[in-house]
């Protein structure tokens, strides 16, 4: 929205560029979208705002000084890799002084991998999103095993969650009632589904990333607001596990496709609209095919499944007559 | 051949369109060579029939109505991947209601898949083949695990190859001496290989492939019968599972690889032909490599050694001075 | 060094190709270089010796008889893949007669890879390296399982290095200490460090590659030298492995990247030595991750670490004011 740009304005270069990086996380060019997603990691953990904060420090100083263009720094793009470098190594490995080290060197790779996957993906004028957060934390949690200085935290049971957290969540809900207990169930993992993408559990987490992206777009956040809402309903239509469902760890990857596929990389329209519903649905399937395919090396699926529908449908609206692509 | 084109141009569009579809999965961009591949289909098995029909219907509709290229459309190429999703998952997924529904929403990414490989490959001037089929298999059938509305079919024990299928198959066969069992195993092995190509372990419908094809090509039906030998004389020879080889389980790969380096993507000549033999002898070894590599995780190859070694050889091409590339 | 090339153009022309290829393992295109690598390779074992000429022999003449460019074949590029392949299935493969055939198939593949990737990477101006090796032996060595005709050699318990060998190494040794058996444990795993390259588990390899290098040029013997430091004093910090640490298995990568990113693809200056060694810390990573994630497959990391990170940094460099790419 108009104020927030100005104020967006206004806010000196350096903190400006740091806070638009968070706020890249959900695709918001916008200091003050970003600063709500920092004060709201905050809100879910010291740590994982702590993490967060260096992560996405480091990875945009590691592009000034590697010379990286000043513009997509400006933006925030250099930025919002690295704010999630942070949170993820902190939830997966264990919290140990070099973890933060650790931290700053992944985020510094996270840096190359953008610039590295940007080039690569130039000739087509596709976004590398996300990817090199998760191709560089994949590769820092496999390697994790060979080093004494760090081990792995809580063994990972399911797609992104903790075995600990699982245990304790209620699995007896049913969302399929019309009882009071089916609109807290749901409530609960539509916003929680908006938390998980910067792996807050949390249901205030997850309003207040709404809440930033109403901020920079409406649309936008009615689009995280129906991607949570389909990855939710898909995977009880399909009969996925309901521990997983409530906790909004089928729901974070269809958000970040319905976004970008609904509102940030093509024309709005019904239209789109209607492709992002379909790349939402397609997104859960893959989501559920990832984790598998990962869980005998013990790794989360993190945002690939968002990643991989995401780059089919823009690659394939370059060959579509209906799918203008404004970028 | 001259008469079968006629009758290709003279069939109703949307009827030709779509057994152009079924053609295209042998290169073949005939509806008289599709007609005679989808009857052959419903020899194999009328479920089998039922789901490549659905499947080349869900996946040409999809194309038309996401605005891919008509010309495309027109030559059946938004048609081969969705006849192949459809037999495939009911090979390897249990046989339920809902699995029609699957078959769709595969059949439907395929298609999207298609169009983005297209546009990642454009500026190589090199063919997505059946690589959208491959991947949006892998990708629904290692997701099924997590799902109650669907279950594995019979467990997996070789590339492609159901355990109680394997079971009932001879195995003791001499394939190396000149006996009549010799020769029996020889044209078993050798039609079969053709007909597991879409998933037919049967001698008639290899037999109708080939006659397909024939109709279209007797050039592509030589090396298309060159690849089966070379599919069972290889093997053979390094001494791969006689089960497996009797079935054409390391056939169906190579007969493709040579249709499309020795006949359909480089310049017919003696040269070629030669070069195709060298890519239908690595496409054995990668079979082989393929499948173990896929086995912990109970995936079979399916068509991905045929897609590995032709995208090798038709980039390699390029490079050469004597392979010219007429497409 | 001048008198090097001198001899080196003096060679006769068949000569002087198969040398090159030899040579450019190290990215030496010079015969001299070559011809000291090769006699290395015989001091270290007359199999692997063999083995590696070939290797060199039948990837040179497939690119010729392939048509492939015949600068590049010139340049020795067309020989460095076949070098490795020949020593690699020697180590990791039984050794049987049918073993040379499988050699002469891959390192051929390994000519078709080459010429592939080089296609692929064209746009970016980036090079293929020792991708194609590492792709070629990964498929035969995981094909093998499946064919009778040959049998896995001794089963590997870690990263490039097999069992019986890990067994007989001393692992007590204290790097960090001033005593003379600290400067013997550095002194050993960084000269095997640089003998692994070409799979040498032994120090006088170690110093006759580094003395070829050397007479190429002395920035890239430096390199090597501090790749191969990088690469035992980062894993001692993170606290790997020490028997890995001293047969210099974690050093042969870093040696590679170093050398690439601070010597061949970037403008040699103090930024592209400072970003080399971050490029060498960040493969030492990188190994310990490809290491674990494919020790399931029974499969060593042989030297895609090093690709992987050289080939993001180099596209990376593109992307940056500072880093100029002078190829």
């Amino acid at each position: 929205m108009d104020w927030s740009l100005s104020i967006d304005k206004a806010i000196p270069k350096p903190l400006r560029v740091i806070l638009r990086g968070v706020g890249q996380v959900f695709f918001c060019c916008n200091a003050v979208t970003g600063l709500i997603f920092l004060i709201a990691l905050y809100v879910g953990g010291i740590t994982a705002g702590l993490a967060a904060t260096v992560g996405v420090i480091s990875s945009t100083v590691a592009a000034y000084l590697l010379g990286f263009s000043d513009d997509d720094i400006d933006a925030g793009l250099y930025g919002f890799n690295g704010t999630l470098v942070g949170p993820c190594l902190f939830l997966f490995l264990e919290n140990t002084p070099q973890l933060w080290l650790y931290v700053v060197l992944a985020s510094i790779l996270s840096t190359v991998v953008l610039a590295a996957l940007m080039r690569i993906l130039q000739p087509y004028n596709i976004p590398a999103s996300t990817s090199p957060f998760v191709l560089t934390c994949w590769m820092f949690m496999v390697a994790v095993y060979s080093f004494d200085g760090f081990s792995r935290g809580p063994v990972l049971s399911a797609p992104g969650i903790p075995a600990d957290i699982a245990a304790t969540a209620v699995v007896t809900t049913e969302f399929a009632t019309l009882t009071q207990e089916a609109v807290v169930a749901w409530y609960t993992a539509i916003t929680k589904g908006i938390g998980e993408v910067m792996f807050a559990d949390s249901v205030i987490v997850g309003i207040l990333f709404l809440v930033g992206i109403a901020i920079t777009s409406l649309r936008g956040a009615l689009m995280a607001f129906l991607g949570a809402v389909a990855g939710v309903a898909i995977p009880i239509c399909l009969g996925a596990d309901k521990t997983l469902i409530e906790m909004g760890l089928y729901a974070f990857n269809p958000v970040l496709t319905m976004m970008a596929v609904g509102w940030v990389f093509l024309k709005p329209s019904t239209g789109t609209a209607i492709l992002a519903l379909l790349a939402g649905i397609l997104t859960v399937i893959c989501q559920a095919g990832l984790a598998n395919f990962l869980a005998p090396m013990g790794l989360p699926t993190l945002t690939f499944p968002f990643v991989l529908v995401m780059w089919m449908f823009l690659f394939a609206a370059s060959k579509s007559r209906y799918w203008a692509n404004p970028q």
